[in-house]
Order: C-alpha cells, then structure tokens, then sequence
C-alpha cells in the first residue's frame, strides 16, 4: 500500500508503507473514500514549520470500515463513518464536558492521506452515517472532519447567535465554511475579509452579505464603519498569524467575542492590547466529535453543501499536485481519491 | 483645597491644587466620604509605569453630592453616591450592551485622592445609595467603586456559576474580593493562591475552600491535583504579569474561563500555549457602573463585608504613608479619610 509522506519544505511523496492493522482492541480500519490536504498541511510543507523527519500525512477522512477491534461497539463492518482530526476517547472528563480535543487521551490524526486508515479510539472518534452515502455527497460528509467542524467552532467559539454581526478574517477554506456556519446559526450580517475574487464569491454563496478587500488598520476602520463606531458581535479568525489576531480583536465591539481556530504560528499577544479591548477569546483545536452527529444531519439532510470548497479533485496518486495548487493559491482545497 | 499628586517613582505629594468646579452641564461636584489607594497606583508609584509629569492621583470614591450641572438629572444635593473608576455616558451602545467601561465617551478617573471631586458624565457615572450610611458601611460601599467591583468582573468573566471550581491567582485586595464575588455567585470549590498568611486568613473569611502556597509549574501541578487531572472551571486573574496569566490560562480546564482583571504590564501571550489550552479569556478594565445597583444593594443590606480589605485607615494627609505601606506590603489596601 502506499501513502503520503512529506520529507521536507515541498517534498512530498506518494510511496509505499505497511497497510495497516487493528492493533488494540479499540481500533477500527476503515477504507478511506476521500481525504484531502488541509491548509495547516502547508505549514510544514513551505517548511515554517520543522519536520525532525521524513512525516506520514494526512488528518481528514471518511469511508468504509473494514474492522474493528473487539472492544469497538459503536461502528460496525460495512459502516461509512467519518471521524474527527482529533482522536479522543470521548468518555473522560474534557470529553463529556465537550472538549473532545482536549481529551485525556489525545492524538492527533495522520497517515490518513492514504487508501487505508487505522482510527484508534474508534468508539470515542467515528460517526457513522445513516446509510451509505450518495457520491455526490463525499465531498461535504469530508469536510465535516475538519475544515467545516474547525469552521463550526469557529463560529460556536465568537458566540454567533441568531442577529449577530459576524467577522470573518481568513478566505481559506475554514473561513469560508466559517462564513456557512454563521450564517446556518443565524448571523443577520456576515462580513467576509477577502482581496481574492473567487474566493469572495465563494463566501458570498455561503452567506456573506458584505466584502471587505481591506486589511490591517484600513481593514479594521472599514468593520468600524460598517457596525456603527462599534465593531462586531462575533469574529471568526481563520488565519492563525499575529496581524490577523490583531485584526479580529480590534474588529470585534467591547464584550463581543473572537473564536480563533488559525493554527497559530509564532503569534504572540501584547495583553494590554487584550484588556482594553474588552473581548472575549475562545478558540483552539476543534472538539470536532461534539458536532459530528449534528453536521452530519445537516449534509445527509443536504440543508448545507460545504463540499463546494474542494475546487480540485485529484487521484490520491497525484497529491503531490494537490500541496503545490494550494500553496500556490491556485486551488482553495484539493480533494483526493484513492 | 489639597490633593495627591505623583512627582515620581516614591514621591508622593498631598499639595494645592484648584478646588473643582462644575466645568459642564453634565458634571457633580462631591464631598468625599471616603478613598484609597488602588494597588494599580503602585505601579506608576514603583516607576514601572512612567509618568511624563507630575500627576494627581486616586480613582476610588465615594461620597455627598455638593453641586450638579444643569444637565444632572438621577443624582441631587445632598445625596450619598458611589461611582465608577470608568467614567461613563451611560447611553451609548458599548454602555447599554453593559460595558461602561468601553464607553465611546470613556475617561479615567483621576484625582480622587482628595476631599472634593469633580465627575463628568454624573448620571451615567454615579449611583446613588438608598439613604445616607452609617460610618461604618463607608469601607464597604468605598470597595464597590473599583476594588469590590473588579473583583467581581473577575468572577463574572471568569462565568463562575453555582457549584464551579474557582481558582484565584493573586492575594492583593482585588483577588481577595475576587474570592467575594465568586462565593457569592455560588462556586463550591474557591482555591485561592497566596504564601502570605494574613491574606490566606482574609481568603478564608472571605470563602475560600483551600489554599495554594505554589507557583508556577509547582502551583498548576498542584491544581490539576485538586481537580482530578482535569483543571478549574473558572480562573481569576488578579495579577497582571506574563507569569499569573500563564499560571491561570493552564490552571483552567479544556472549556473553562479565565477572567483578568490585573492591569497587564509587559505581558506577552504565546497565541500557541492559549490555542492547545482550548480556554475561554475575557478580561479588561470592569464594568462597574454596570454592577453598582446589585453591590450597593448587597452591602447595604450587610450581605458582604468587603470593606474588610482595608487593614490601614488613615487621614488623607498621610496618603503617602498609605502608598508606603502598601508598597511595602505592610498593609493590603489603605483607606484614606478626609
């Protein structure tokens, strides 16, 4: 079998490793339908971030388990499933408290840029669908792993409640499914930051009702303008860098809230610029497993297609196609099939 | 008319100035009863904060209306009032969404620290209590103006609600009236962190459960073994340093809240420890003019005794001895009488 595996900045490859096989009897095998590369795959991949060694890759999934452990009761053989980037057991404190990516017993999902997937914490991290899905619906029942449940907490973490004035800073993929969530949570106004033109049309198909092209103070002075003097009731910051932080605190209005969901690198937060601004700062890795059931709903029910963000469909062989066309911003997400 | 004025770091002056006059038709003119030295005063005292100039000083008071501008009307000659450390309109929507303190027309008070004062905004600044108190509520109703109030932001901030586990990180006068504030809001567990044992005496009387001489990785190792693993539901920030913050952002659980209220200097977040920490923050300068009706009430009716907290009382000729004392740790917070 082979898989994906990134050897340094730009460097990736498709190359054999052993298939995978239950190893504790809490893991499931499943059969990967569709995976794709995330935008936080482009960190180590334009070498920002430090790779020690030559790493698998690949954290979004979804398809068809082949087996399970004998101490997995929830999923069975036949079952498409689709599971959080967060491995959890979905039983300890932090868990049923809905931190799911906080658990006791975390991992972080890889090697699922690949045909064939070992989930550990089957029970604690897959979902099954109410049957076997439709193709059409792959893409969307994908983006529920990570980039449409990171978009989600996003959106949950601002606050974002029926009438609000949403933010969004960041045009990737999260942000746009960002822009989705707000408005399936009943956003009035949802303000989508972007210089990108299909990107803009992209978040204006999913809800956003204004664009701003501007950044950093101009950027800040139009969200201004357009709330009143006040700034916003909820930001979503989808970027994960110092300048797009900044951006989102000082967009959102005294006691409004900042989910923040970019995967941070090297930002650092002067915190008198925190105090006085008054906001409120929730975010971090998405308990993707808490909006599982609810998200799945929504796609099987197709009252929402987040599945529109993946705008390059690749044969899992050619992934190394799918890294270049996003670092390079030619694609927003590529979606691969084994 | 005298009042205090900083000259620099340790120099601390009670000297001539003009007496207040109503300068706008929004302004009173009040008799002070009773202020104090603020342990945010100790910075620019300690020479941290600099000081382009010599600076009149004080921000918490309260007292008899003297005179009201033609345009005062919920406050009147002769009545006994509290106000904010914030200066409010009262009307604009950062104050009616309950963040005075975010006023568009938000001023600091300042010059406090003397028998006479003038308030801009007096109706959206000042509250009234229900008749004239006795001597010894003075202390009580003095807290409510910042202290008391802050502490109280603090745990409001920090969403501790009936049954929560609440850790207090900081023994000044705000931590231990933060210890107050969360008893009264219902927390069942109240941690409070001090080596100082008069202050873990007052967090005790106040309502704390235990107490955590640590700090650091000692004192959040020390929590976790409180919690089961698991970290607070609530965490007050009573501090302002790099340090404290840390200290309370991994003292919270995965879902749990942080409310600070320490006035932050040189505090720099690594946007990375907040991200996989999965806490909620919320902080800044209090909203007291928002919870003055409750806490008049609260003390009026001898519910609290948070006028505790001051364990010096001096004339207000000897503020400087007041400074002195709580620089040198000799006193937790000193009441200064005119």
């Amino acid at each position: 079998m082979k898989g994906t595996v990134l050897y340094g900045p730009r460097d990736v490859r498709f190359e054999d490793w052993p298939e995978p096989q239950i190893e504790k009897p809490t893991d499931a095998i499943i059969r990967i339908a569709a995976t794709c590369v995330c935008g936080s795959d482009l960190w180590p991949y334009r070498g920002i971030q430090k790779i020690a060694q030559p790493t698998p890759m690949g954290h979004e999934y979804c398809g068809i388990v082949e087996a399970i452990g004998s101490a997995v009761s929830t999923v069975k053989p036949g079952q498409f499933v689709i599971g959080s980037f967060c491995i959890s057991d979905n039983t300890c404190p932090n868990c049923q408290a809905g931190y799911q990516s906080g658990c006791q017993n975390l991992e972080f999902m890889s090697r699922a840029q690949a045909p064939i997937l070992r989930v550990p914490h089957a029970d604690g991290t897959l979902v099954a669908t109410p049957g076997m899905p439709p193709d059409d619906l792959l893409p969307s029942l994908l983006t529920i792993s990570d980039v449409l449940g990171t978009g989600w907490f996003a959106a949950d973490a601002a606050n974002v409640k029926p009438g609000s004035t949403t933010v969004v800073v960041g045009d990737g993929a999260v942000g746009l499914l960002g822009v989705l969530s707000a408005k399936q949570m009943g956003a009035e106004r949802i303000v989508a930051m972007s210089r990108h033109k299909q990107r803009q049309q992209f978040a204006e198909e999913f809800g956003a009702t204004e664009i701003v092209t501007e950044r950093g103070d101009k950027g800040v002075a139009r969200i201004k303008e357009l709330t009143g003097g006040i700034g916003a009731d909820s930001v979503l910051e989808c970027v994960g860098t110092e300048e797009s932080m900044m951006q989102a605190i000082r967009s959102a209005r005294p006691g409004g809230s900042i989910g923040y969901v970019g995967v941070p690198h090297g930002a650092a937060l002067d915190v008198q610029n925190l105090f006085f601004a008054l906001v409120r700062l929730h975010g971090g890795p998405a308990p993707v497993r808490r909006y599982l059931p609810n998200l799945i709903k929504l796609v099987w029910d197709r009252k929402i297609n987040p599945g529109k963000v993946f705008d390059l469909v690749l044969p899992i062989e050619q992934v190394a196609e799918g890294y270049r066309a996003m670092d390079e911003r030619r694609a927003i997400k590529a979606l691969l099939r084994p």
